[in-house]
């Protein structure tokens, strides 16, 4: 019998809308989830830090279980390691910038896209040098906006407080914008205020574009049988396992939550 | 020669608003400052994880000088330690709860007292304990207000998401309220929208109320001569030393500046 084991790390809780979507579209696969919540948010801090706390969050999953592959679930960290993310470990390391930035190039037609994100990956210029690699013609608008994270892990996606916050950071969008990369993990939580703001606006989200990748890549096999799923969630700090996201997950789904 | 020592501990660089406050009350003390800027916010984390974080944060300060004390210059670590905080050390541990709660006390005429701090400040009862302890009559009306800290590190102070934010969190402050605890050393920097959104209000701030204690614990004595002050700032993620406050500090006053 078959078993396939992949470990998703993140910063803190913004990862499970990645890990959400790989539920779903790869349910043969058995996901683990790593949330650094104790220290977490990683898109203030500077890239040495992330990447030593990355590496003990992967040392903290292989020791669980053997993985076929890992995931990194945050923008900030996929943009702290950039080039070198692939030596992180033998087996296939994904990031989760490279499937947004090409899926942007697919579907816009101006190809004048914009990315929001937090200040650690706008620095980075991470995602401007994965849209390059394409060798398409482009224009890009980058833009950090570190008030959405706090927004939305107070809940108030629907507030007031966060449709000015969105005409704050948005306000000087170029025109021709016809695509919007959601550079963070967080921001798919944003999606229908952000498509109230701007209706003629496709928004590009790395979960859904790295789950239909981890689907390609890992797909299920018609002549194999599989092991009966098990996922795991785990926080380095256990107040996360509080929020509402946190709590629609494991109530949705067959979960080993570990404290 | 007299030489006084003292540690000043913070969860990143809010704590400034307090080492600030004692550089000008108390000048003969050499103050040593580290924010945990790694692993900030505190405020949203469980008192074990700021537990084990902050007795870290000591063992780094005591390798470098001998204290004669040491200052928790952050709520929220102050109140995940309670009633064991005066046993972190050999010397004596201050934290910012009890100086701000005895001054409302002071100078509150109705007795009705509001509290703003993060998450964790408000949750712990830290602030409500302390200020049951002296044993007058008072009502306590508390708010966390987590949107606070994020603006205040994103430089919003004055932008009219702060106004919101605080009119968001504020709307149901009790009338007879005179006095108000900014009970997050961030918050004094958010002191004069305060002032304008509730004119009539008393704010009582820790930094003043901890620098005023630090100052009579500590007092120079006309007998001695003291060796020229060094004081010194660390943060555990250097990105803290682009900070705006940071560098107004670093500008401002002789310091050792360590990465």
């Amino acid at each position: 019998m078959q078993s396939i084991n992949i470990g998703v790390l993140d910063s803190g809780i913004g990862g499970l809308t990645v890990f959400r979507a790989l539920l779903a579209e790869a349910p043969h696969i058995n996901f683990h989830y790593i949330g650094d919540t104790a220290r977490v948010p990683y898109g203030s801090k500077s890239p040495e830090s992330i990447r030593s706390y990355i590496t003990e969050l992967k040392l903290m999953l292989e020791a669980r279980s053997q993985l076929d592959a890992l995931i990194i679930a945050c923008n900030s960290a996929t943009a702290a390691f950039g080039d070198t993310l692939t030596q992180l470990a033998q087996y296939p390391v994904l990031g989760v910038i490279r499937p947004g930035a090409e899926r942007a190039l697919q579907v816009s037609q101006s190809k004048n896209i914009a990315l929001i994100g937090t200040t650690q990956t706008i620095r980075s210029g991470a995602y401007r040098r994965a849209l390059e690699h394409h060798g398409y013609e482009f224009k890009l608008w980058e833009k950090a906006c570190p008030l959405f994270v706090p927004l939305i892990e107070e809940g108030l996606e629907s507030h007031s407080l966060s449709t000015s916050a969105i005409r704050h950071y948005l306000a000087e969008l170029p025109e021709l914008t016809d695509t919007m990369i959601l550079g963070c993990t967080h921001y798919p939580l944003l999606l229908s205020q952000l498509q109230q703001a701007f209706p003629q606006m496709t928004f590009v989200d790395s979960a859904s574009a790295i789950a239909a990748d981890v689907k390609t890549r890992f797909s299920k096999s018609p002549q194999k049988t599989y092991k009966s799923v098990r996922h795991s969630i785990h926080f380095t700090d256990k107040a996360a396992f509080e929020h509402r996201l946190v709590q629609n997950i494991i109530s949705n789904h067959p979960l080993d939550v570990i404290e």
